[in-house]
Order: structure tokens, then sequence, then C-alpha cells
């Protein structure tokens, strides 16, 4: 395995990967690797014959007031993972090569960030389309995979590789679990153990929700309610926002039709650690019920 | 030489010459080709091995009071003209083609298009930039040109083709002219032969004001106004603006330091036909003058 560090390397090196017909695959992250990465690189390595995974704690999608300073970087550790599962070259830039000369471009994806964590994250989402767009430029990958943790994430790399044309595939993984039903995150490490024990009712949450709706349930206040007291009953946990949204607009759904799909996404905060996490649920058709 | 109009079509074409190892040329118009679109081609003929030309008239790039659906469309002769130079493929596609499925992402350069024609055209540079990443994904060429007509749109590409680790080199080439100085221009058929006669004046003002700098005037106020009267007297052209900038950032200068560049940049209507022209002048050192 190779380390990639600087944009004229990465531009020689798929030239010749791409000039030999072979396929590319990349994995971008942040890093910090957990199973949910690893499986990433596992359901790609399938369908390329190359894979490149980034790593990059890219600074355009932190908020001022964000945890881009204690975001855990663990670079020694990541390379010996990533050499576990496979990956051919690791793209790990410094912040001053990827934004050398005072960058002044941004890719700017309209609407869709004007939900869920958008709202709660301003300008996080135009950080991660820019960085993308850059990472796929620069690795020219045929296809390129991300998790489902962040399905808003996922939802606008997809119109934006569409808008402008990108010649890339985009495959997207379903969010990979701790054995408690906790979403993988890098994030889960600055968990107290007794925050880290409360977090697990992100997803229960989520699953109380869908029993709520596959047996009936069609109150979208009430369901929201029902996962805001899940969640924070017997603890210090901050609701960041429940969000029951459309699966294409991630606009608000006003309310749930039968045999159409809601996303319920929310994030929530433990001290200074905000989680997300979600779930897509086909309402059901009780066409035959009276 | 072939048309190419949909993006499914270039994208499987320009693998196929990449894959051969030969070298990709763009030369991106709007079409109603004229000899400084023939001279682009010539210009990077040398340097690749296939070129693209692509004709596409951009919407985005077009304020809702401006001239997109006036503008001239001359598929016909364009296609007649492009094969004498030697074009090998040009990429025609239809707006709904290029715009397919309500297009939200825009690529956005900051601060360079908060000067001359930028504030004129409001959204017209962030037009300018989405269609060309575009162009550029969908084309993947090696080495795209541009005229220095429009030095503004040149610079912001460069701006954006660092920014966004494009694999692609921008050439530019000088502004290719009538017999009596009028930069070419597909807009110049829109002009009266009255209009036409008098916009001999803009070059022949830009050449004024380097007289009047390599002769030693510093006043910005008098340059401007110098240029303003060379145009207007004895016509009904209307200035849009005059603009004396940094070659660099686009920003204003508050004074002409011997030594250095100054972009005069102007725009200028006759009746509906807007028209613009620059040029760049280094100002002469003159130390051994007292």
């Amino acid at each position: 395995m190779e380390l990639i560090r600087t944009i004229a390397e990465a531009h020689d090196l798929v030239e010749k990967i791409r000039l030999s017909g072979r396929l590319i695959g990349l994995v971008p992250t942040m890093g910090a690797l957990h199973r949910g990465h690893l499986l990433l690189v596992d359901e790609i390595r399938d369908h390329v014959d190359v894979i490149i995974m980034s790593i990059f704690v890219n600074p355009l999608q932190f908020g001022p007031n964000e945890d881009f300073d204690r975001y855990p970087r663990t670079l020694d550790s990541d390379v010996e993972l990533a050499e576990t599962v496979g990956v051919d070259y690791i793209f790990c830039p410094d912040v001053s090569e990827m934004y050398a000369g005072n960058v002044k471009t941004r890719v700017v994806v309209a609407d869709l960030p004007n939900h869920l964590c958008g709202l709660s994250r301003p300008g996080h989402f135009d950080g991660v389309t820019t960085v993308v767009t850059k990472l796929i430029n620069i690795l020219k990958p045929h296809i390129a995979i991300f998790g489902q943790k962040d399905m808003q994430q996922a939802i606008i790399i997809q119109k934006m590789v569409k808008d402008l044309s990108l010649d890339v595939k985009i495959m997207t993984l379903p969010t990979v679990r701790e054995v408690d039903g906790l979403a993988m995150s890098s994030r889960n490490n600055f968990l107290s153990e007794a925050d880290r024990h409360e977090a697990v009712k992100l997803f229960q949450s989520l699953n109380f929700a869908k029993q709520m709706i596959v047996t009936g349930e069609r109150d979208l206040f009430l369901i929201v309610e029902g996962i805001k007291n899940f969640i924070t009953t017997g603890n210090s946990a901050e609701i960041d926002y429940i969000g029951l949204v459309d699966t294409e607009t991630l606009e608000d759904l006003t309310e749930l039709k039968d045999g159409s799909s809601v996303l319920i996404a929310l994030a929530v905060k433990f001290g200074k650690t905000r989680l997300i996490d979600n779930l897509t649920i086909k309402i059901p058709v009780f066409e035959h019920v009276v």
C-alpha cells in the first residue's frame, strides 16, 4: 500500500491506472477508521481493480464552533487497518495541499441542504460537496462509495454528481452498527461511558417510531414526541433535530401517506458530542383493514 | 467530423480516446463562430491529438433581461466552419440534455465576479463556471482554450480549475480583431451599420488610454474620463463600465504604480447590444526622468 500526499502525484498515479484500463474505486473518509469504513472497502472491492481511500479532515465542512480541532486524527493506525482490507492507495494530503492559494471556489447544491443537518450546520454541505468534487477530480474514480449514516450527505452528493455530469457512479452502504445498534462513528469515541450507554437510544428510538408507523400511527407530532421522549427520558441528551422528511427532496412531510416512504433522521447531543442516525421506513398500506 | 448530442455518448467517446492515450483539446463556444473561435482551434491543435468543440448557448449565464433568446444560433454553418479548421467532434447538446432534472448545483467563485462584468450581470459568472465545470467533466480535455476578450472569464476559470483541482490545463488566446480593431464577437452581427462604425472606438479608446499611461498620466479619474469621452462623443453609445483593475484580483486600482500592470476593461452598449473589450498595460518606469 502506498501513501499519496500531493495532488500532482495523485493526478499522475490515476492517469497511469486509467490508461491501463483498470477501474478505480474511491472510499472517501476523514480517517479515525472504524468497521463501517472497512465495510465500505469490502463493498466496493468486487467492482473495481484499484481501491483508493482518502483520509482528509476537511476544514470547509466544519463550522467555527464545531469539532474540527478535536476531530480524531489517527493516521498510523488508519494505515494499518486500511492495509488489512486491501486498500491500494491512501490519499492523505495536508490542508495546505488541498486548499493552497486562497481558495475561492465552492460547489453549492441548493435546497437539499436546507433541511436536517444543514439547518444546524450552516455551510456544512457546501464544504462537503466542494471537497468531494475535488477528491473526484483528483482521484478520478469510476465508483465512489458513501455510508448511509449521513443519508442527507449521500443524497446531496448524488444530486451534485448528476448536476455536474461527473463521470462517476455513487454507491451507498447501509449504516454499520455496533452490536447494541449504535451507528458506527468516529465521534463515538468522544462519549463518556454513561453517554455511550444512553446513545443506543438513537437507533432504538428510530425503531420505536417504525413500530408506531407500521402499527398504524400517522400523526407526525405524536411520532416526533414519541422519539423525543424515548431519547431524553432519564438523561441529559439534547435533541438537535428530529425530522420526518421526503426521501428525495428532504422536505418535511406534512402527512404520512400509505405506500410512500419516510426518512426519519435525527441528531442528538451528548455533552459536546453530536451524533446522527436515520432510518427509512416504508409506510404500509392497510387497504383491507377496516 | 462527428456531432455528439448527449452526455452519455460524450462520456463513452472521451473514455475511448483517453484509453488510447491520445490528448484531448476542448474549445468551448456558444456557436455563431467567427475567426476568433477558429484561431482558438488553430492554437490548440499543435498540443493535442483530438479537438472537441462544444457549441452550447448556456441559459445559466444569461440574466432574465439579457439576450439569451436573441443570441445567434447558426449550427449548420458552425459545423461547416469547424470542419474547415479540423475540429474532430462537436458537442452540441440541447438545454434539456445539459440541465436535465431540475439542476440545483452551482460552481461559485467568490470575489472575482464582484467586479467589471460581474457587477452588471449578477449570476453570470456562476453560470459560466458551472457550465465550464460540466463541460470539463463531460469531455475530460487535457487542455481547454479560452479567448482573452473576456479576460475576467478567463481569470475566473483559471481560479476555479485550480481550486477544484480539475486535471486540465487552461490556455488563453489574445483577442482576435477585425481589420479596424473591433474585437471579434458573435454579438457584432447585431450592430447597425452606424453602430458598427462607432464600435471601433472601444479598442481605440483602450489604445488612447494606453498612450496616456505610457506618456506619464497616472490620474485614474482623468484616464477614465478620457476613455468615456473618446467613446461617447458624437454618438449614442452608453457606457456600462470602465474599470482599471488589478490583473489578478480584478479589484479597482487606487493608483497606477510604475512597473506594475493594469487591466483596463470596459463594456459599452450600442442600443440593445452590449460589447466588451480590454487591454492589459504595463506601466512604464521612468526612474531616470526628472
